[in-house]
């Protein structure tokens, strides 16, 4: 393209602040390096974790800073080393990477890749410690290696998954991360057997994915845990058979769900990070053959406690991150399981704002309205 | 049998109080009743079970009693309804059972049966209520539905393994408990895999049985953990090709084989049932793929405690009982592993004694010496 290798000049979001306001400016986009891909992104939608870096509360505050990180792209140009990909390409970024050379990465069962693992402290590039975004040459810092708060973006060709061109990337897009997340954590996690139980705690985005992931696995029944009660009539497009808010009981949720299935569920996915939620999900599950993956992340001073015995008596917990999905090898077969009509994601897009409003985003998921908020780039 | 429906008397060891020296006495024995059957004991091991509810520290205490479960048999007679058995057959007692009809042995996972799971506390028979035992009409309690340390026992058909007539009893016998435990824990429920690293806490028998099971798996590197530096030299015959002290760092033990395996062993198989022997076990192994398995019995108020992200990067914790074996469906088929000399029991037989010597065994378990010490019933 007559763009690549030099400077661009686009609009991206900048957080100045800790919660002020985005304001929408124009920054210049440095070539790709060597292993790096600029992406021109076509939609983003938002995420917690954006808010949640954007809030900064109680962590090291980096900014000015390009949030962002559900997206959908196209390649624009590539950096040097870079034989995966090439100009056109449809990609979607991810906040974690996969190297492919180191043990994780060879692993079949990790995504916990060494070198591009996840890192929300790191504002810039890990090849060379630079920012690829500047205002008037002062640099810009970016987030998880993705900023797709931006026109255009330069990430590590690790973080990139290459996906289906036919794909819609307004929909696709938001397989970047929370989707992907609840639903891998049942579907390659707990992988719940046809017809059995499943509860999952926490009825966000993530939660209904990982509930979708349950009637995907053919679960018979899906019950619902959340202290909202409004959430019940919603996850009822996600599968929810029956629906439980601790709040209406005064004994712990785990024995509600116990009594409830005669001994327990087959398995449960927490998704709320709430460290009582954690260890609910845990004993709630049955003895014998139960399954609780925890999805939330939890505070930094959380203290997971149980009962040795709930281990002994053949119950089984673990945890995943990004639902256990490699991105680059994985994530192209969930945007195909869309494509084959067995994954629905327009259910989950409740709105759509141009990127010019992306303030409204963030406003509609503070407000706790609705799933995922798509930005229209172009718009 | 001339024997059959007829009371049998013979030798059996009467533990009268906790803690006193067993006492050899005639008893009599009543006719296996409906789903009941009748075996002459051939062989029986020690176990610290049998120590621990001799001691009866802490414990409902439950006297006169017939202890002993680790054993190997003939069947005498069966009762009304047993189809499975008949006299003659070789058995091994399990002190849990199978009934074979209900949802845990339904389950392809579950070992736990509803209706003949371990009870420690019952002394009678579960279907009427009543011992099979008596000494001049007085009755005298069962053990765990086995009271082995009888030349003759009643024990409910879905607590008998039938095995391969041409197995030695004095061989197979250990595998009724606690070499089975520690074996399926490994191989049933860690899984190693081939060229895999694996850490053991707890060298004694079921340890040991553990350390052989992934000895078997193909473990490369196997490290045993113990606070008693002796256990290296036996544990070296079952595969140890590392021995860490935990009193010989000052660090924490999970710190030292994290360090020791470059991010932690692949998995790691608690044999203690201390709770920080459990804690170590599980905070030891690898994120990404490591998998944490506990046998142990912990103390009753013990607590699991550990910081959630452990889980969230990807790490898994199970328990299991007697080594997920199904006692009738599975245990046959690890007889059959012996005779096929894919597994060796003689080394977990340190030594042997007649039934008269019944105290001696329990010496020697007391004083810690040795694995397994064998008991000749005929003798």
């Amino acid at each position: 393209m007559a763009t690549a290798g030099k400077v661009i000049k686009c609009k991206a979001a900048v957080a100045w602040e800790a919660g002020k306001p985005l304001s929408i400016e124009e920054v210049e986009v440095a070539p790709p390096q060597a292993m790096e891909v600029r992406v021109k992104i076509l939609y983003t939608a938002l995420c917690h974790t954006d808010v949640y870096f954007w809030e900064a509360k109680g962590q090291t505050p980096v900014f000015p800073r390009i949030l962002g990180h559900e997206a959908g792209g196209i390649v624009e140009s590539v950096g040097e080393g870079v034989t995966e990909l090439v100009p056109g390409d449809h990609v979607l970024p991810v906040f974690t990477g996969e190297c492919k050379e180191c043990a994780h990465c060879k692993s079949e069962e990790s995504n916990l890749c060494d070198l591009l693992r996840i890192n929300v402290d790191r504002g810039v590039m890990i090849g060379d410690g630079q920012s690829r975004f500047t205002i008037n040459g002062k640099p810009i810092f970016h987030f998880v290696g993705t900023s797709t708060f931006s026109e255009y973006t330069v990430i590590h060709v690790g973080c990139l998954a290459k996906i289906n061109p036919e794909a819609p990337l307004d929909k696709v897009c938001v397989l970047s991360c929370g989707i992907s997340t609840g639903l891998g954590a049942t579907l390659n996690v707990a992988k719940p057997k046809k017809g059995s139980t499943v509860a999952i705690f926490g009825l966000g985005a993530v939660g209904l994915a990982a509930m979708e992931g349950a009637k995907m696995a053919g679960a018979s029944r899906i019950i619902g845990v959340d202290l909202n009660p409004a959430k019940y009539e919603q996850a009822k497009k996600f599968g929810c058979t029956d629906f439980v808010n601790p709040k209406d009981h005064t004994k712990p949720v785990q024995e509600v769900l116990v009594e409830m299935t005669n001994g327990g569920v087959d398995s449960a996915v927490e998704c709320t990070g709430n460290i009582n939620a954690m260890i609910s999900a845990f004993e709630c599950v049955h003895d014998g053959w139960g399954v609780a993956v925890l999805v939330g992340v939890p505070h930094k001073e959380a203290v997971f406690k149980t009962h040795p015995m709930n281990f002994l008596n053949e119950r089984t917990l673990k945890g995943t991150f990004f639902g256990n999905y490699k991105p680059r090898t994985d994530l192209p077969e969930v945007v195909e399981m869309y494509m084959r009509k067995e994954l629905e994601l327009e259910k989950f897009i409740t709105h759509s704002v141009p990127f010019s409003q992306i303030n409204t985003a963030f406003d509609l998921m503070l407000k706790g309205e609705g799933l995922r908020c798509v930005m229209r780039m172009d718009e």
